[in-house]
């Protein structure tokens, strides 16, 4: 099956724990948004209304199906293409931990945008400083410290186990996205992170993974993001 | 099956959401941590070394598994208890529904938080104005109104049509929450969400609900739990 997926173009944002998850399966998807009258179809599908029209990007057309919220389409996906396990228990564990990854990933935003997305980040610098000293001091240590026991404590290579799930995709992308944004504060805090770190490298390793990375498909971090590189944060 | 759910004692918070959803069902369960040494039981299997050890609470055990994340644990119990399709596809949709919901609550809990949890709400009261502005002005008429729209073009009385699932607790549940937070702030927006209104009607007669309603197992509101009424906010 052809899937759609529907995400704004221009950003890694959400969509990319899809795109990472369909490049890792070698699934035959379309980038909507990024073609010809792309924005177009993908703003008349939430205006829709019968059927199950998504909240928001991004959203996932699979047959008849129109799947949103990132973990969601994760959930879908995952058993589908060997990203998860086919037993129920094994599925719940995993999307557990990729609804861990999201709420982490929500407060990633919050970093620079602590009072909401209708002011610009440059109307907010005050109140994202002190988001940003609380995000670096409590949140990530809690966060990675988090992923780093799962690690530890399975002797695996990733957060199950012995094989790969696209909650460790998503993992590698949070490193990706934090080193960008926060080039000093993660080279100093990286080191006691040593498993998760590990995961990164051994994501990136994976031949779809490293070919979509270095494809033009992989759109590079920029300041519209999630992930966002503001020097006056990264003290 | 006897499930045992951990939760914080003494808040509705996002255990609430479970509670709901196992009280209409008549499921037999035990607040855990609302017992006799359930705050230790609850810590300690948090920090559990092997399984499947959560982040946070709310988790529940439910036989051998045990369950983390709001939305993964109705994503487990709600075919379980005829409060979501058994399909999958009518599944992924309901539980969409509820991750919308998800992102809504924590958009509330931001309004008296925007700068982060480790700062008392009296500490960051200018940042929770802003952030609370622009909440009522464009958050909540964006998610509340898609939710509007999904009632009316279903023609039902529920989210999906005519049957209830725990999406549609959930909604009930942030009815109730924005009428003790935001007194003043609800009372004029309601008008507008005439469709909402009626489903928080529906589900507060439901049999199961109105008894937990009336009993002393349902938490009053505080301000200590997700939805707090700060005057200052709520004019």
């Amino acid at each position: 099956m052809r899937y759609e997926l529907y995400y704004w173009p221009g950003i890694q944002g959400r969509g990319e724990y899809v795109r990472l998850a369909l490049e890792d399966a070698g699934a035959d998807y379309a980038d909507v948004a990024r073609g010809n009258r792309g924005m177009a179809a993908m703003m008349g599908m939430m205006e829709a209304g019968k059927g199950t029209p998504p909240f928001a990007p991004p959203f996932l057309k699979a047959g008849k199906l129109v799947i949103g919220q990132t973990a969601n389409i994760l959930l879908y996906l995952g058993s589908r293409h060997s990203l998860a396990p086919k037993a129920e228990a094994g599925q719940l564990w995993v999307h557990q931990l990729q609804l861990t990854v999201a709420d982490f990933v929500l407060e990633v935003h919050d970093t620079h945008h602590p009072l909401g997305s209708s002011l610009y980040y440059e109307d907010q610098r005050a109140a994202a400083k002190k988001r940003t000293e609380e995000f670096w001091k409590q949140r990530v240590p809690k966060y990675l410290g988090y992923f780093e026991r799962l690690l530890k404590s399975n002797g695996g290579f990733y957060l199950t186990g012995r094989r790969v799930t696209y909650a460790d995709l998503s993992l590698f992308q949070i490193v990706q996205g934090l080193r960008y944004a926060f080039p000093n504060r993660m080279k100093a805090f990286e080191r006691r992170i040593p498993g998760v770190i590990g995961l990164h490298d051994r994501v990136a390793a994976r031949p779809n993974i490293k070919a979509y990375l270095a494809s033009d498909r992989r759109i590079a971090f920029n300041e519209d993001g999630i992930f966002r590189h503001y020097k006056a944060l990264d003290v």
